[in-house]
């Protein structure tokens, strides 16, 4: 397959990999919840009990016979004898009859026979056995009664959910001490090139460090997959298919950051398709920047080809590695809106027939927020390192005026 | 201090706290830079070197002397002669003079001699030795100049800001393979109250399970610090100390969340008190949910009473906690925009003079996002686990109306 051959358009680079991950069963582990923060639910979670499990007061007061203070105002107020207290944590050990209150505190229970809650606010100590009640008290008010947090059999969350705080708090009350979340796949990351030496080291004339793999590698985290971090392999068809195959063995996409030049990207495309079929799928998307990328399926699973230079590998991996690392964890995507809307400050002018992404920072003025657009080589990686989001103008567009609002997806 | 005898507004309250923050100092510590995302520099990054170091081509095409391709056109190409090639991360052999071309690739060395591109695109290869080129090349076209990503003594990344996967990029292009980030601030949390028992235990009647540590442990950790879990306290002082003064022993931060009812959360700013001034700095705050918040500081660190409702702990932790978290880290919070713009689906009622705090999910349809308010009461956790945000509306209005459009802050 030459290279960009057939190039096509980003959304539909993404159906046809994420086509391919459809049977892809997503591997479970059961966690305690303390380890589940930002993990995805694997099944989903039905509630075992109720919530509370008797009925609570809501405030501070009094339980009562509802009824007992109906018709009570300033002037006229219902007087009732205080029997005692619920303490907290405690079942009533008093029953109020006809012309009786108790003691209530937020979260407690009621005494027995009483069906309200008289907010103290509303009630007046006439002696240490004597209150006024100044409001009438309807049935049920400042009551929580049983299941009104959740009930047994309703859904607590849904599969595919990442599991927030607030979750952990929901699960923690219903005696859930641990939950069924996806693994976390694994995604080998080779960065090729002559040209690439690690971090570490001194670079020589004509070659630089390897800074696709730290990105990489972090976006990877950020998705919620394991980077499995092979070494940087030369440009020869030999050491990258080891490369490929070592990947392809301990991780569950395999992603290739590619040399920028010609020859280094049809190399990735031959050893992708040398493993056999399906192969590459797909070999240049009508994108800026990320035109370069490579989609294929190797024994089962995801290989991408990312482009070399690092704001096209940033953008491409988002595009398209993001959400294969959501699918295989089978987390549900319409539930993260990650994109905040602001006025654009400058004319973006682009190519109608291709996708552009365009980096830009963020400015806070008089309460409205504005995006700069950030014109930058996509070899610069500092064009990345100053942005705050990127914005995608659509294929069927020229481009993007200042004073348009347009929607900005975060960092 | 008696409770709510004075209520102070959320910002203000957020600004006591922060003031009296203002002197400590944050704790720093080297960090391997694959340790350092999401992490907060404690020190402004400047460039040691050059970015790239030699010039670089950013197409795959000839190095030439661009005076050798002015007035080129396809009725009119220049030729020259190809007198080899510039391997991928090897310094040029090769000199080009008048009339000469030599191969160059994305990201590798130009010729010696070579002063622009001309990208393959632009040229028709005669034989194995000539090139016409098509279009003039520019003096520099296509070059990436030294330093043109970065320069030697321009800043990389300033103090106090969250380390992005980008950001690891610009690092480890540098040669900058560790990073000084600051310490993770450690959160001692506490929950109080009678009737709570762990999770993991069967509650008996008038009991429920500890939610606030499960959400709160997870609040901490999602803004950067380090939980630091102590057994629930019972309702009585000095259990309720002990536990206070062991926090603080071992953490930076104190969070209380005190039981619901009058009594115990009086008895939190007793306990806070009876360390010594400053001690209760505030107690009450105008927000709905979250009115029984007490901030104080014991013995240089900040103890943070929160609401025992759940939902109250969890706004009045991002009101007040998070922010706190930040600041021990020395972040910049102007760099974190975390809301997004949506149309109202219902009215929304407030009372002037209180900051009200409302759930909200988010509904997209027809591409604009719409808020639909969660009304529930604050003791119902499961309110927050429907939310995908919230909206806040200010002290001084009677409510938000339906086809308004509100900021919505992500969970």
């Amino acid at each position: 397959m030459p290279e960009f051959f057939n190039v096509v358009p980003p959304t539909e680079a993404l159906d046809i990999l994420l086509r391919n991950l459809r049977d892809i069963v997503t591997d479970k582990e059961a966690l305690p919840l303390s380890q589940t923060l930002g993990r995805v639910t694997a099944e989903e979670v039905i509630a075992n009990e109720n919530l509370p499990a008797f009925p609570r007061s809501a405030m501070d007061g009094f339980s009562v016979r509802a009824k007992d203070t109906f018709g009570a105002t300033e002037g006229l107020p219902a007087y009732l004898d205080i029997i005692g207290e619920v303490p907290m944590g405690q079942t009533p050990q008093i029953t109020v009859s006809e012309g009786q209150a108790a003691r209530a505190y937020t979260g407690g229970m009621l005494a027995n026979g009483a069906d309200a809650v008289v907010m103290i606010e509303n009630t007046l100590e006439v002696d240490e056995k004597t209150i006024e009640v100044l409001r009438p008290a309807a049935l049920g008010e400042h009551v929580i009664q049983v299941g009104e947090d959740i009930r047994v059999g309703e859904r607590v969350l849904p599969n595919g959910h990442k599991i927030r705080p607030q979750d952990l708090g929901g699960l923690a009350g219903l005696g859930l001490t641990s939950a069924i979340v996806a693994k976390r796949p694994r995604i080998a990351i080779v960065s090729t090139g002559d040209e690439l030496v690690p971090p570490d080291q001194a670079p020589l004339p004509g070659q630089i460090r390897n800074i696709n793999t730290s990105i990489i590698s972090a976006l990877v985290i950020k998705a919620g997959g394991v980077p499995v971090v092979l070494a940087i392999a030369k440009d020869d068809f030999g050491s990258q298919r080891a490369a490929a195959l070592s990947g392809l063995e301990q991780a569950d996409i395999l992603v290739f950051s590619a040399g920028s030049s010609v020859s280094s990207r049809d190399m990735t495309a031959e050893i992708f398709q040398s493993f056999g079929n399906p192969g590459v799928l797909l070999h240049g998307i009508s994108h800026k920047p990320g035109k370069p990328t490579i989609v294929a399926m190797i024994k089962d699973k995801p290989a991408i080809g990312l482009p070399g230079n690092p704001v096209s590998a940033f953008v491409v991996f988002n595009l398209l590695v993001k959400p294969a690392i959501h699918t295989l964890m089978g987390l549900d995507r319409s539930t993260e809106p990650l994109t905040v809307q602001a006025k654009l400050i400058r004319d973006v002018a682009s190519i109608a027939g291709r996708e552009d992404h365009v980096q830009v920072s963020l400015i806070y003025e008089n309460d409205s927020l504005l995006a700069d657009p950030i014109f930058g080589k996509s070899n610069l990686v500092y064009t990345l390192i100053k942005a705050d989001g990127s914005i995608t103008i659509p294929m069927d567009t020229g481009g993007v005026y200042a004073g348009q609002s347009v929607p900005v997806q975060l960092y």
